[in-house]
């Protein structure tokens, strides 16, 4: 049976990183918000697990992946996990644990994008909270994203098997979940991340090589990946980016 | 062999989560930053892990736990490893992904409580960012304090065991992470959790019931269970509590 992915229609958001890996591995799987109404899915469908008042399992909030009965909500959940299943996690069972913390890790450092148009509140636009944005975006800039990328490089490097992988020597959820930090970074502050390349190379090719992997090269080019907006976590906001 | 869990010393910050399940549990741990240099602990041996240049697997933050070798990040992620371990994990495999799920949405919600008195940046002074958190703790205390209370109130109305557990029919780290945060949020916002009791019924009572557990009441009143404090996530500060 297929997998069913539950996220809001219209954005890459926190669902893109659940897509990639199941993008990767060519598995089966609904897009449920973004399909008809009439196939029996789409945004009602999700809204009926969200509000359902005998679920024994809801779901604070999407993405959340059903299989068959089973609910599991959180991306870096989902992962754990859709990896062993997706052949995109460490075989030994105590490495599961230190992806799984990259990957919590990956979770901190988007909630922390996220909050750099949002600092105030979720509930407030944006534009009613810009100044408290620009002062947020420029200590995330300066401090955050070099103390998150210092430490992906050098989880990398230290590596005991190569500095290709955030960890082990074959592909991961992770390594998927670092190409797409990286490009949203790029795509929200291209004049700060002008020097990324020069100062996290190992993070910067990783980026690379995930790109390079077919079904991730076939995916991004495809209609179902959907661009980065303005309605996502990753938003270009000229006035919030800055010179390197 | 003993846990070795390591945090900062001096709050209870998000260790504390980790130490009421290993409390709970009567589990032999070190809480190695409050050890002494001498023996071979303390914040000296913390920092060892953290700045290491040959360690595969470093962890990004405190808190982390050794486990012999295996070094496991994240509190959720230690909670989902020691969760059986420690007979406080849903036995059902299945049902541990929903346990972990219900931690990581407690995660997000700790990640907000924090902002309240740090929204523009980590990295100044509460002092520095008043005006700012003013409007951000009325926004949590006003539209996310609901959101996520109510969440906690339907998972306990929706357990088809009973509404006393958060999931199943046994305790679990959950339960001890519900606790923890409804204590915080009292110590934090006195004024605004006044009517508590009323609006959230069933998460009141747990969070009651957890303070009966044994091993729980000795332990919150022993020394090893530091004060609420303002270095910690869960912060007195009067001039950003309301009324009810």
């Amino acid at each position: 049976m297929a997998y069913e992915l539950y996220y809001w229609d219209g954005l890459q958001g926190r669902g893109e990183f659940v897509r990639l890996a199941l993008e990767d591995a060519a598995a089966e799987y609904v897009d449920v918000a973004r399909e008809s109404k009439k196939s029996g899915y789409g945004m009602d469908a999700m809204m009926k697990v969200l509000n359902s008042k005998s679920e024994p399992h809801i779901p604070f909030a999407p993405p959340f992946l059903k299989d068959g009965k089973l609910i599991v909500p959180h991306v870096a959940n989902i992962l754990l996990y859709l990896g062993p299943k997706l052949h995109l996690a460490p075989k030994d069972e105590g490495l599961r644990y230190v992806a799984h913390g990259l990957q919590l890790t990956i979770a901190d450092f988007i909630t922390e994008v996220h909050d750099t148009h949002h600092p105030l509140a979720t509930d407030l636009y944006y534009e009613d909270q810009k100044d408290a944005a620009k002062i947020r975006t420029q200590s995330f800039l300066d401090k955050r994203v070099p103390k998150f990328m210092s430490y992906f490089e050098r989880v990398l490097k230290q590596n005991p098997q190569g500095d290709t992988h955030m960890i082990g020597d074959k592909a991961t959820y992770v390594d998927l979940s670092v190409f797409q930090i990286v490009d949203g970074l790029h795509y929200a502050f291209p004049r700060a991340m002008n020097k990324f390349g020069k100062l996290y190379p190992r993070v910067a090719a990783l980026h690379d090589a995930v790109l390079q992997r077919p079904n991730i090269a076939a995916y991004v080019d495809s209609e179902r990946r959907i661009p980065f907006n303005e309605s996502g976590i990753f938003r270009h906001y000229p006035e919030l980016d800055q010179d390197a």
